[in-house]
């Protein structure tokens, strides 16, 4: 059996109950500290313990081109990838600035950039190839790449287990990969193009029928149901790396902080795999991309946040970290009705 | 002309102008941070620079008791306000945790408690007196007492501006005082009762029609329109304190956080009284209870986070200083397109 398929390790109930009943012991009316408080009783079930911690958060970035982009789908050029990872590398990328602030572990994963990138103490080199084939004409990548990538993802995860991160997040950067995550949403909902695609990093609204177009007319190419096979034909490395980061992280007992429409497209991709994983993700916020309620309807998601962000590398997920910091602080250091001597509620 | 009438201190267009042309020099998508870009940038026309700071967060809670409570409108007892005000002072409440992951200035403001309070170094003590009349039988307050709950507002905001704050949060405790923000907002937009009306901290659904009766009939005894008729009329002490406090914040330089439901309504009234405020106040986060967005639609608001919070004590502001933090470190530490040598869109 292939290591994706292997069920997550099982969240504890028990103590989630627990926690739980802990919640409704604390000097608030119940339910008033919103979402906030099944973040905290979430965590904890995913940890094991009444009291969830917060402080070790894991930050990879994968990064990867796309035989797509051939097709004019994006409105930066394909260099900006390459340019971006040393960015990130160099702490300029939003995504740095949010690590730093964090206090994150964060390293940058290049599984196949167009153009090379000097050694980088923070980038990992585990390039596939130089980008996926432009997947309207042939698969983006072969099965043995689609291994490769999903090892690439799992490998993030053997890190974040091994410092003993509490949260794990994934980001993404490749030019056009909007492209390539509208097309593996559309094709495993079952959905037109249109209600999947959007303007990514700004391409213009006169543009969007031909990306939509594009997407149709390759998805009726590959023909394609299964979870794997839409990822092989029309995935990119960085979207794959993805999908075995969260089935691996899940398995290892890591809660997953989803970031926004790329990372949704390979949360869609690894539940439909392995839906034992569903209990360790988190989702952080609504894209302004609009065809991510789609798939967060889907996903059975209610994240935490929706500002109007479109960014990806993981950027979203990297702002929500500090509210369920802040839901953890208040689980863990509220008083209860007991200790601050506070009347409950009359019956 | 009374301090309250006196205009706000003027933004600075200018830099928020430059703010703005900054932010498109990032290496991002123009508007990919979504709102908070306009956080980042507003917050520079507050502080008169380009690169602004949010370290330095004000929490001044304002806590009064009120005599509608007598009519049954709150799921607990009167006397819960007053052990609210030791929780909040023993650091026990959420607000109290919240305020120390924020290395916030932290203070609690007793306007009018029925019960009353041992000394304590982070309690005020201002009482104005044992809690307001039942504004179901006459005013709620006399006009002196009203001018004196907003001063208790503006030494708040004295205090913050006398300690260097860039961000003041006000909270609010005091029991039944949904019903009082619920009759001030009800009265002020011409809405019946029942479009402003919830549970509040736990009211069961069906005692709400009682709830929205007793605020109708308020309305048809008081026959007052003007804000601050408004206020004296059916508005609590603590309430009229943020009303102070607000409007001294801006006369004074300091953004505002405005909370949840209450604040909210308080926020209305400041800007009734004094629109040149306007573009010192930010709005935090859309409440679980039901009538807020009728008053956020008022205020023309768009709050950051919108996850279920109903709590009051200035929590949901709290939560949300984070993400402001996020989008001013953003803004000031991500390298530019030049910077980071990143190729621009294609046009």
């Amino acid at each position: 059996m292939s290591w994706y398929l292997e069920h997550a390790q099982p969240i504890n109930q028990a103590v989630e109950s627990q926690a739980e009943a802990y919640q409704l012991s604390l000097t608030k009316p119940p339910g008033s500290l919103g979402q906030l408080e099944s973040v905290a009783t979430r965590l904890a079930g995913c940890q094991g313990v009444v009291h969830p911690r917060l402080d070790d958060v894991y930050i990879s970035i994968f990064a990867s081109d796309h035989g797509i982009a051939q097709q004019g789908v994006s409105a930066f050029p394909q260099a900006v990838t390459t340019e971006m990872v040393k960015n990130f590398a160099a702490g300029g990328a939003a995504i740095s600035v949010l690590a730093r602030q964090l206090n994150a572990k964060f390293e940058v994963v290049n599984v196949g950039t167009v153009f090379e990138v000097d050694e980088h103490p923070q980038i990992i080199d585990e390039r596939i190839a130089a980008g996926t084939q432009d997947f309207s004409q042939q698969p983006a990548m072969s099965q043995t790449q689609l291994a490769q990538a999903l090892n690439v993802g799992y490998g993030a995860a053997k890190r974040a287990k091994s410092v003993g991160s509490q949260l794990f997040i994934g980001g993404e950067m490749g030019i056009a990969n909007t492209t390539s995550a509208s097309a593996i949403a559309a094709a495993y909902l079952g959905l037109p193009a249109q209600d999947l695609v959007g303007p990514g990093t700004g391409l213009t609204l006169d543009k969007l029928p031909m990306k939509a177009k594009i997407i149709d007319e390759s998805i009726a190419l590959h023909q394609v149901t299964e979870p794997l096979d839409i990822l092989q034909t029309m995935g990119g490395f960085e979207i794959a790396a993805l999908v075995g980061a969260y089935i691996g992280c899940a398995q290892q007992g890591i809660a997953v902080l989803v970031d926004g429409f790329i990372s949704s497209a390979a949360a869609l991709i690894a539940k439909a795999l392995n839906p034992s994983i569903t209990p360790w993700l988190f989702y952080s916020h609504e894209s302004h991309e609009p065809g991510h309620k789609h798939i967060l309807q889907a996903l059975e998601a209610s994240p935490l946040l929706n500002i109007g962000m479109r960014l990806g590398e993981g950027s979203g997920a990297a702002v929500v970290v500090s509210l369920m910091q802040s839901a953890v602080a208040l689980h863990n250091e509220m008083a209860t009705f007991a200790q601050a001597g506070v009347s409950e509620a009359e019956s």
